[in-house]
């Protein structure tokens, strides 16, 4: 399945999300490719498994080129192994805020402290509502890009 | 799917094999990405596509990881336009050879004059049948590697 992916992407201010909070789920996931133009990810989230490629955002950031597939769980196991040094771990949680649902990711290991939204959007001037836990918009900024949190992960900046 | 690839790669020195081949068929492939520890290619083959991913061979270079899943065309002809420079053309025969079933490549392009057999084995002692047209053994020099060859073509040899 392939499409445009247009979301935007904030900071997260407090931990008031978690009590909207709908699931919550383990990720692991690791790079085959980390370059912003053709990023191959393998993700393992809960007993499913994903391959996911995505080409480089638009000016604002705001939209993405995204082909995603189902793999097994088996397949993503093998596949993580291939992958550049530093797989990410994280747990996310969705949250329904109107019309909208959040995805929130609260980083593990050199990226912990790191706690970012992300809502999708059917077009890039969509309104949507903004919970009070939602900070500054990182939207495009490629140091949020989890390819980029492998390199360079929050601890070190 | 996924597994072992044991294979061990030829050039060819006459056209001898046109007369026994089985099949032909143009592949137009791309990669997202080359190193070879983690090479990512997307294959269009006649009217199907297909992404594999391979790891880095062995000591000999025989055996390299490799897992493949058959695409549509149209997910293919989009992820080649997110692959780096260097889209690669080839003809592919397959030539039946006493147990074994040769693949060959005649390369076009920047890679015109380059013809390469490849023969699958199910372990590394396997013995096969030697046509007259199989020249030297390349198993294992990346610079063979398909993936090498869109970064430095035979061109440039």
């Amino acid at each position: 399945m392939e499409h445009l992916e247009i979301e935007r992407k904030f900071l997260v201010v407090s931990e008031a999300y978690k009590k909207d909070a709908t699931s919550e789920t383990r990720i692991v996931q690791g790079f085959l490719n980390t370059a912003p133009e053709r990023t191959v990810r393998v993700r393992i989230k809960g007993n499913k498994g994903y391959l996911t490629i995505k080409g480089k955002g638009n000016e604002s950031g705001t939209t993405r080129f995204e082909w995603e597939k189902e793999i097994s769980f088996k397949d993503a196991t093998n596949l993580i192994d291939l992958c550049e040094p530093g797989i990410l771990e994280k747990i996310r949680f969705e949250v329904p805020a109107g019309e909208h649902l959040f995805e929130i990711d609260e980083f593990l290991g050199e990226n912990e402290g790191l706690v970012v939204a992300e809502v999708e959007l059917q077009n890039e001037d969509e309104r949507f509502d903004k919970p009070d836990w939602l900070g500054d918009e990182v939207t495009g900024q490629i140091k949020y890009y989890n390819s980029q949190l492998t390199k360079k992960p929050f601890i070190n900046w």
